[in-house]
């Protein structure tokens, strides 16, 4: 058995869908390994997962190594890499590091979850450096969709480590620095063992694009319109939120905020000196009183998010924006894969308004934050790492970023999935174990295992119905004495005439069943109940050619 | 009040929604219109119908209309154009025409649903005529994604409308004749009053494409894959099974179809003479005999479906077909918006396997049946409307075939909506009425409103969960003399011990509640139930931050 150091990555969130990125690097020897946990990010919960709304990667592996967590990195603000913050830091207790802005966010977060005094976090500048245990972790400013977006260059024993996490080359990001390439390049020429890469935009040829582009666009598209704006954007692009601002000012608009999220960030990023040099902002309320040509809503919901600020507006529900014939919205944003419906949805709702629908497809108000083939292939060749490792993508992104890698001759390759543990070195890397890994359902307060049988209980309440059949029986006889009561939900006949026969079917069926006991099988209750379930179950189906979840409730008095 | 002749069109289904078409056209004075039925199709449940496999168009119109009904006419067998035929046509009791291919699926509908020797139904040859009434419909060859798309020219006493259904201009479509375009070209000579037509692809420029290309391209895509190949596409896409079968033929493989839907489309080819000299199918069970570089599995599932053939293979649940290392699966299939989660999750399936999979991005092996701009800018110019009438379409696609309509200077432009009652004739094109217009669920064996409330409770279910709390009460005294019991369904705590304390804080609520009531308000069961409800509910929201159904059940002894 070796005892000797070992550098680990172990990817449980990202390597097999864009988002919920957690990531840990170990050092040491196997029974002894010190770690560092990079990102602690959310997914959402969509057709799948009916009413939750955030989806955790599953932290039981890191739990049990909590004693070696020597700190909490994260690189960027977006809530797929902070959002699982304030759910998972009480499993590690481990101190977190971050940049001012995204120290911001992430003090908003711990505090909706009680624990801003609690946990340890330490701001880090631009371009800092932490030392934490073996590992000597450098800051180095790239550019992306949110400001302050941080590669990691983490220095151990065995070689140097760089982690990108969500970046793109943008020559003018209108928000922060460009990208640090001198230091990239001198991390090249210092020797990269691995580089751990964002795999988003993988399928797609040539550059992202300049957040620049995007302004000069807003600001002829809006130029161009004579009613109401209402441009829909991501909260946390700042720079996005930036250009906004200066093409409505150019064009004689005054912006109004509408959607909590906007102001959160906003907020966030006044508070860290970024926007700080913008005209005023109007609220909702004043905005009524300005004439439809001076007047920009910057909104959320640009992803059809039903309870989002455009949704609001588009179905007429919002207190105090209303958009109609003669005014515009600009979808300044990309269609997420598994929203398209629902932005779909939107647009028909806005054009049934007469309102006129911009996006990404008509004019160029978006690009992406992420790299595409040609800033990876710069990537590489700056870096020029001995082992690609490609995350922050679905199975798909993984492994054509890896083929990718392999024509640009990087000399090792590998294709992580969450959960497996990858040594780095020494030696060729390897995968040298797999440790679970999984989703946790956050479901209202409670965090659930994705396994639990409450969600398929639910995915069957939603397509099937319940039926509940309850009856008293007596003590001694165990006859039935009251009963059976029928209730039904999420089960239709179309009237209510045909609804009062199939329940009396229903109850027709759980009294048969029951009869049909002999007084012996009576005294076993649960027995009683399933013979009751199962002969509701048949007359349901026979109802509706449904298969609803069936309760028997047997009370004995 | 006139008396006097109109000819009107009546979207109820596919102006709003790419699919679902139902469309009539009136004739007559208003007080007595003739009208026919031109398809009558059904679009499928998503996850905002959870439990719902098929969504038909609300006919009530047009039952109250059924004297007039003087035929329903189909276009094509695409099931978003007849697939209602077997729910709707006891609501109209008219007599249905059809071309060969489309009569067999239509029969074949009309079986399951018990209505075979109900339904007149009249095969009409292609390039037919067919006369009811004040309508002299001439059935006009196009090309499309199926067999025997057919256009309809309408002649009546105020006009000829040209009803294009669904097409594309095809040069070679494998299967079936060109585009009648002569035929096209004399409707133009004779005078179009108003084309009805496809809005699917107005935001692609250029051409589908045809079939002759995907041909070759999956040619020589089969040809360089050593492993087994599967190929799945849309069953109703005949030609795509020709140019399938005859590229495994070309390189040495024997197909064997799997999924029902494949055999069902190949038998009805079959029964009409299309498919006719086609080498013989091997079966599942055979194909397991055959060396992997000799078989081809012709499948259905491209959408992702769960239960459908290539879903099974790809999580390893099909009986007889496995696919693993060095195998290929081409999708021979575009993604439909709202499907891309389940696309990608089932790409990700096949990959985790080493499968690879192709797709129209890497390779020319798909092409759309609908038109792109140039051929609609063609078909304008053949056919030189008076109106366009842009149909099969979401809101978006409506008003965008109609700028298009109006850059080519056509006259008049109408942009209707489902339930808008459109006069063509005399005078210019107004919608003069509006008729009810919406959805019905096909929920198991019940057809239910939109708006039915198990709908509602479904969808709160599947977010929310159940909560039923039943006990017994004393007839006299009207006090509790067994229970509470409180059932949850897809409500957990994650283990058992809380989730009994759960329990106990629901009964414990459900008791306080009740015993809260005066006795007078007791007597009240209803009033009973609803205050055991409430405060159960709040309970409910305290332990998991979510709002169930909650039903409370007094039985009285």
């Amino acid at each position: 058995m070796t005892t000797s150091d070992e550098l680990v990555f172990l990817p449980l969130g990202g390597a097999g869908e864009i988002g919920m990125n957690l990531n840990a690097y170990g050092f040491g020897p196997p029974e002894d390994r010190k770690w560092i946990i990079v990102d602690v990010g959310v997914t959402f919960g969509g057709q799948d997962e009916p009413g939750v709304d955030v989806i955790l990667p599953d932290p039981t592996f890191l739990e049990t190594e909590r004693d070696g967590i020597l700190g909490i990195v994260l690189t960027h603000a977006h809530e797929d890499h902070i959002g699982a913050i304030g759910w998972l830091w009480p499993r590690f207790k481990a101190p977190v590091y971050a940049t001012p802005f995204t120290a911001a966010l992430v003090r908003e977060k711990l505090r909706e979850r009680g624990l801003l005094q609690k946990v340890p976090l330490t701001e880090i500048p631009l371009k800092g450096r932490l030392e934490l245990g073996p590992f000597d972790i450098e800051f180095v400013t790239l550019t992306h969709s949110i400001p302050e977006p941080n590669g990691l260059a983490i220095r151990t024993p065995l070689g140097l480590v760089w982690h990108t996490g969500d970046w793109k080359i943008d020559p003018n990001p209108i928000v922060g620095e460009t990208t640090d390439d001198a230091r990239v390049r001198a991390l090249g020429e210092d020797g990269v063992l691995a580089m751990v890469c964002d795999s988003t935009n993988v399928f797609v040829e040539g550059e992202a694009g300049s957040e620049e582009g995007v302004r000069e666009g807003l600001e002829a598209m809006i130029r161009s319109c004579t009613g109401k704006v209402a441009v829909t954007a991501f909260a946390s692009n700042v720079a996005r939120i930036d250009s906004t601002i200066r093409a409505a000012q150019a064009c004689g608009r005054s912006v109004c905020l509408v959607g909590r999220s906007m102001h959160k960030i906003v907020g966030a990023a006044l508070s860290v000196g970024i926007l700080k040099d913008v005209p005023p902002f109007v609220t909702e309320e004043e905005s009524g009183y300005l004439p439809p040509e001076a007047v920009l809503y910057l909104c959320t919901g640009s992803q059809g998010e039903s309870r989002a600020a455009l949704a609001r507006v588009a179905s007429n529900q919002h207190r105090h924006v209303t958009l109609g014939e003669g005014d515009t919205v600009i979808f300044s944003s990309r269609v997420i894969p598994g929203n398209e419906k629902a932005i779909y949805a939107l647009y028909d709702q806005l054009l049934a308004r007469n309102v006129r629908v911009v996006t990404d497809k008509d004019a160029h108000v978006h690009v992406s934050g992420h790299p595409c083939r040609d800033e990876l292939r710069q990537m590489y060749q700056w870096a020029r790492p001995r082992i690609a490792v490609p995350v922050h993508g679905e199975r798909r992104h993984i492994l054509e970023h890896a083929a990718l890698a392999q024509t640009l001759q990087v000399p090792e390759t590998v294709t992580p999935r969450n959960g497996d543990m990858i040594r780095l070195a020494p030696g060729p890397a390897a995968v040298i174990d797999e440790v679970p890994a999984g989703r946790l359902f956050v479901d209202g307060d409670i965090v659930l295992d994705s396994g639990d049988e409450a969600m398929r209980d639910r995915k069957r309440l939603g397509a099937e119905g319940q039926v509940t059949v309850s009856f008293a029986v007596s003590a001694k006889k165990r006859a039935i004495v009251s009963g059976p009561d029928v209730r039904v939900r999420g089960l239709s006949t179309g009237d209510e005439e045909t609804l009062e026969a199939a329940l009396d079917d229903l109850a027709a069926a759980a009294e048969a069943a029951y009869h049909r006991l002999s007084s012996a099988e009576r005294q076993d209750e649960d027995a009683a109940e399933e013979a009751v379930v199962r002969a509701v179950r048949k007359a349901a189906d026979k109802i509706w050619g449904k298969r609803p979840l069936v309760d028997a409730v047997i009370l004995t008095v």
